[in-house]
């Protein structure tokens, strides 16, 4: 089923408040639209107020309303209509890391649901990480992953592969190294130095991460455990890895 | 609204594929009625084979009958009947974890909502977590819970504080210090030495910890970050101190 945002084209529905403020701090200029309930006037004031002046259209609306208008429950009084950034090509993304100095990517490989999309972007914005690499054709974001990301979707860069592109060739060539994170008989964790240029790859919850894609990674990590359950639920895994490169690496 | 599996008094209706194997390995005797669809019988041969043995009644179902029984639709072709472990006090909790040795326990203040638990106890399950502190007058943990937990549930014992408990005594009286998570200017996680006897505390999502709880606590911790989110998600937030404590003092 696709979520709402992907059927409207150029535009997307964001929805939720931290992810809506986020998009107003960062580039207002998208805004073309806002709906909110009358509880939550006063934490969009200056927003209102910037409406007023720059001619956006506003309305204040019933929180079914909103159910309707998001197709989703946990709006929290807020959506904007929102012009959708085109994703960087993985080329672009690379020319925004400076040569030689400490990066961390992500790479999705096989999309995941939007909730553990959205919770791997909240963690991804706190501890820096620099962009997002979706495969080609898979689908834009949603909106349930950027009211779950809670704003994080717009500090951190999307880039989205070409049909045929090799993106580890890509990566190699601008000194990144790929580490695929595997429940077991990877190298530990916390006995391994993480490269400074550092894509993490990551697979579609359930399925995780082909044969292959593990083989080509440059290196398996494995996160330790105590061996309870099977393995760490996607996002776990990555806020996981994402503070121990910040704690090896800094921010 | 209170989840399905608190109106059945005694019982509880656990779902998800993991959940209910975790259930059959730790407490088969407790399963009092499983229903599963066709799709799911090669997974649960060794159930069904045990239910035929002990006389346990089991039915194959349609997938909508199991979004009825479950009230949920994450039930992944299958569900239990089982009888509901009442959680332990305190004190037996205490009692569990040998004096002087590592131990860490979490202390959740203010309920969260049912995912984030889940998600805190599919982490801690992960990483050796010897319990789950529970304050006095919560909900039994729900269905959902259980079923986002993917078995975690089952190998961290619950215990549930009586009202008027002095909580922060009896833990202090066992040994261990109450580390309090804060967003800012507390002690940076990577430069702090965790105790080995912990409690990590936690509030709701959203409104967080009290002052009051944060005053009382042994330490004050915040996890780094970028400033780009203003939080992690309370799950994402605990499997990340869970795993530095891993790293500290190991499993």
């Amino acid at each position: 089923m696709p979520a709402p945002a992907t059927r409207r084209g150029e535009e997307i529905r964001v929805y939720g408040r931290n992810a809506c403020l986020a998009v107003f701090a960062r580039r207002s200029q998208d805004v073309r639209k806002v709906y909110l309930t009358e509880a939550r006037i006063a934490d969009f004031k200056s927003v209102l107020a910037w409406c007023v002046k720059n001619r956006i259209g506003y309305r204040v609306v019933e929180s079914d309303d909103l159910d309707r208008l998001t197709e989703a429950q946990h709006h929290e009084g807020v959506c904007f209509d929102v012009r959708r950034q085109a994703p960087l090509s993985l080329t672009e993304l690379l020319q925004t890391c400076a040569p030689s100095q400490p990066a961390l990517l992500i790479w999705l490989d096989g999309v995941g649901n939007p909730h553990n999309v959205g919770a791997m972007l909240r963690s991804a914005a706190n501890f820096g990480v620099r962009g997002l690499i979706l495969p080609a054709g898979a689908p834009a974001l949603s909106g349930a992953a950027l009211r779950v990301a809670e704003g994080g979707a717009e500090s951190v860069a999307l880039a989205q592969a070409h049909a045929g592109e090799d993106v580890l060739a890509l990566l190699h060539n601008a000194g990144f190294k790929v580490a695929a994170t595997v429940p077991r008989d990877g190298a530990p964790l916390y006995k391994s130095s993480l490269p400074l240029r550092l894509v993490l790859i990551f697979g579609a919850e359930g399925e995780g991460l082909s044969a292959e894609q593990i083989r080509r990674a440059d290196l398996r990590l494995t996160i330790p455990g105590s061996g309870a359950v099977e393995s760490l639920n996607v996002s776990a895994s990555a806020a996981v890895l994402f503070a121990e490169y910040w704690r090896q690496h800094g921010g």
